[in-house]
């Protein structure tokens, strides 16, 4: 028996009667506005906005700013209840220049962009010879001494998945990397970008530091320059390499979470959440991360508002502020809404694209897995199977996990994803407007539905323990 | 009846006698040459070794340098005859800074790159509204009064084809596009990038300028920009942009055409050359172009000095100097050998990347189409189609015209081609193996037959006149 199969088993023996929380009229309307969606939206029209009008607009650049005005017009103009912009203090990270170049054997420069948070070089370059790892594990095997006053160029490859665990499996050398090379006394630490793609244009992200860790600068190379780096160091010769990089860690800046509702009927204060995050990285347009997902909630909650009755309960949207950059928006609304999170009835975030969802997964309750059962149903008409109760959840709801808000996560097709994710080629023509149009149908189905169920989510198991 | 089904028929009927100018014994080893390197040759490492060991080489560059040390140490190594550097000075411009942004209605910083020869804006930034046309011919209908003063924008797309035509009909808008605009009194040029792909990375290439019409700066836009600056157009707002380049026309600078030989015996003085470039932009490794053309000719060079009888006629190969910034390579070579030109039997240049060659077509004194076509013949086998009689050669070949030296023209499949092409993304990683095993059978094939057929093909029919 598969293990989903036996989870399913007991929770049906333990709860027998949960099934049939969804009236039949709620069915009937779920797959109306699904279909309605399905056919067209306005969704690629607001992502469109998002990117091009306001552009790049990492945590405290004018751009967030700009982007916070862009939410709040928005849903405004759209009709939302209660629209408000929830104050977030942000980090304001600038990366200023970023150059590297092989010395020798043979000169050459290499393309590559500072990891966010870095320190700088400082203008006078860092140059050394570089040690290949290919991973954390295969630093870790290697003696200090081989380490010592070298640049570390961690050379982990991103294996091209539906789901997106590829990234999972290699982000950590950038998450952890400077870490790890620092405490055996590298100076820098180079990265062969977490992407699967194959273009001159390298793929940013946080990169951590530690407490007691001495800080070096950190940059992500394009993977042809990861590639040419490697074929360096497979020679005899040694190889040097200079780096420079000026980033800046400017003052803390105001920022916001964008909130707009849907308001519901007999069960107001019981919330359906759906998040997406309005910053975006500074290289590209945050087409795909994260107007699209923006796009989706915007638009599915458009169409609620549209319907001449309320549901039951409240959908809430929240564009929230600084997720790339440490999830301040995230934590914002955690402690602002600490005495709210215990009516959170489920959550979802949109933040993978606009290529199709292609399963549903949650993290409810087990005595109301048969009621999210319905709900999945309901998407099946679009490509979408059920998938088990262990989703994630989206980034920005980590800090709801203390309070045990349950989470639906309504997974989009990443294998392109990567291709661009944190890039400058993040624009707006990668985004998929039949793609879309599907996600906009799942998330509204789903909202719709988890809106007018008689069924409660809550709790959610307890969450196994964050990864550092 | 076809057209070329026309010229062939009129070619039989003006030259029934000059087929069957190839012995069976040369057909049979060109076949077994061509089989051989089909299964496999050492062109891929040669032309990495040009794109990661030597990398970017602008002509008079460090780069170029190298380059042509090389272009030497190389077919020395590989045991070509007459091995040199012959003399190419050659111009030297340093792209410098380049940068620009939307300033309003909504402020976006834009990704681009100055054309090859552009004039510097000036520390001082060139700041103005921008006019829109797509073509050049757009522009010419657009009146002064709604041009001077004015950014031009000329936003032409390159279709994507397989034989590369899409190329020369837009090229136009980069090569003539800041005379053009200059004359109705624009203050610089952006163009939409003369390319097929939608990647963040601006194709460069040469600007000209014309004598007594002012200089304006100039640079291409990455398509993701260019579809900004174009969405931003369709509004009602005006769009000012903010333009700063800072390249440099430094003095001229020494490199060379590397020229080697496979000695012929009772013709030895008769030429059959095979042309690639040894310089390259500078944004990318010149991987596709043209390390690739150099592999390719170089490997089928090295198989044609395995053998243990020489051909009739001497295959020459030559790796041009500065095809990309003016040809002067080319025209030191015409200037050099004038007198050994009408000695040159054929000429083919590989200088299209590394996909599948589909067509070879010709460019032949009529007389000899029949023992051309024997062997085009020769390579149908790799799927490859005979095509006509107006071949353009390649650039390199262009001084060669007056002497009407013929030529044969190899076409690889440019589908992917102009995605890469000029860009920062032209690197080792792009090319194909298993093409360029089969262009190396083709060129091998080709070089092998021209070198021991009896046949003339000179002279070559007189050009039409070139475009400017």
């Amino acid at each position: 028996m598969s293990r989903r199969a036996a989870v399913l088993m007991s929770i049906l023996a333990a709860a027998p009667s949960a099934a049939g929380e969804l009236a039949p009229t709620v069915r009937a309307e779920a797959e109306r506005l699904r279909d309605a969606a399905a056919s067209g939206t306005g969704a690629l029209a607001l992502a469109r906005s998002l990117a091009l009008e306001v552009g790049p607009r990492l945590a405290g650049s004018a751009g967030d700013r700009r982007a916070v005005e862009w939410g709040l017009r928005t849903l405004r103009s759209l009709g939302f209840a209660n629209v408000r912009a929830e104050p977030v203090v942000v980090p304001h990270w600038d990366r200023g220049e970023a150059a590297a170049e092989i010395l020798v054997p043979h000169p050459q420069p290499l393309v590559i962009a500072a990891l966010g948070g870095s320190v700088p070089t400082g203008e006078r370059a860092v140059e050394a010879p570089v040690v290949q790892a290919n991973s954390l594990d295969g630093l870790a095997e290697l003696p200090s001494a081989a380490v010592a006053g070298r640049i570390v160029f961690l050379n982990g490859r991103m294996e091209r998945t539906r789901d997106g665990t590829g990234y999972g499996r290699t982000v950590e050398q950038r998450t952890r990397g400077a870490i790890e090379a620092a405490k055996k006394g590298a100076v820098a630490v180079l990265i062969r970008s977490v992407g699967t793609d194959q273009n001159r244009l390298p793929h940013t992200g946080t990169v951590r530091y530690e407490e007691g860790v001495t800080r070096i600068p950190a940059a992500a190379l394009a993977a042809p320059d990861a590639d040419l780096l490697e074929e360096r160091l497979r020679g005899a010769a040694p190889v040097r390499l200079r780096l420079r990089l000026t980033p800046r860690q400017l003052p803390d800046a105001q920022s916001a979470n964008v909130v707009g509702e849907v308001p519901g009927g007999e069960r107001r204060e019981e919330i359906v959440l759906l998040g997406c995050h309005l910053d975006s990285w500074d290289l590209g347009h945050g087409a795909l991360d994260d107007a699209a997902g923006c796009a989706i909630v915007i638009e599915a909650g458009r169409r609620l508002l549209a319907l001449p009755r309320p549901s039951r309960r409240t959908v809430r949207i929240v564009l929230f502020a600084n997720e790339e950059f440490g999830l301040s928006g995230a934590r914002a609304y955690a402690a602002a809404h600490a005495a709210e999170l215990p009516r959170h009835m489920i959550a979802a975030e949109a933040d993978l694209g606009t290529d199709r969802v292609w399963q549903i997964s949650s993290r409810v309750a087990p005595a109301a897995l048969p009621a999210f059962a319905e709900i999945a149903a309901l998407l099946a008409p679009l490509g979408v199977s059920a998938g088990d109760n262990q989703a994630n959840g989206g980034a920005d709801f980590v800090p709801l996990r203390p309070a045990r808000v349950p989470v639906a996560g309504l997974q989009h097709d990443a294998s392109r994803y990567f291709d661009y994710h944190h890039t400058a080629n993040d624009t707006a023509d990668k985004l998929d407007a039949a793609g879309l149009d599907q996600s906009v149908a799942a998330y509204l189905a789903f909202a719709f539905a988890a809106a007018n169920t008689t069924a409660d989510f809550r709790p959610a198991p307890e969450w196994p323990p964050a990864t550092p």
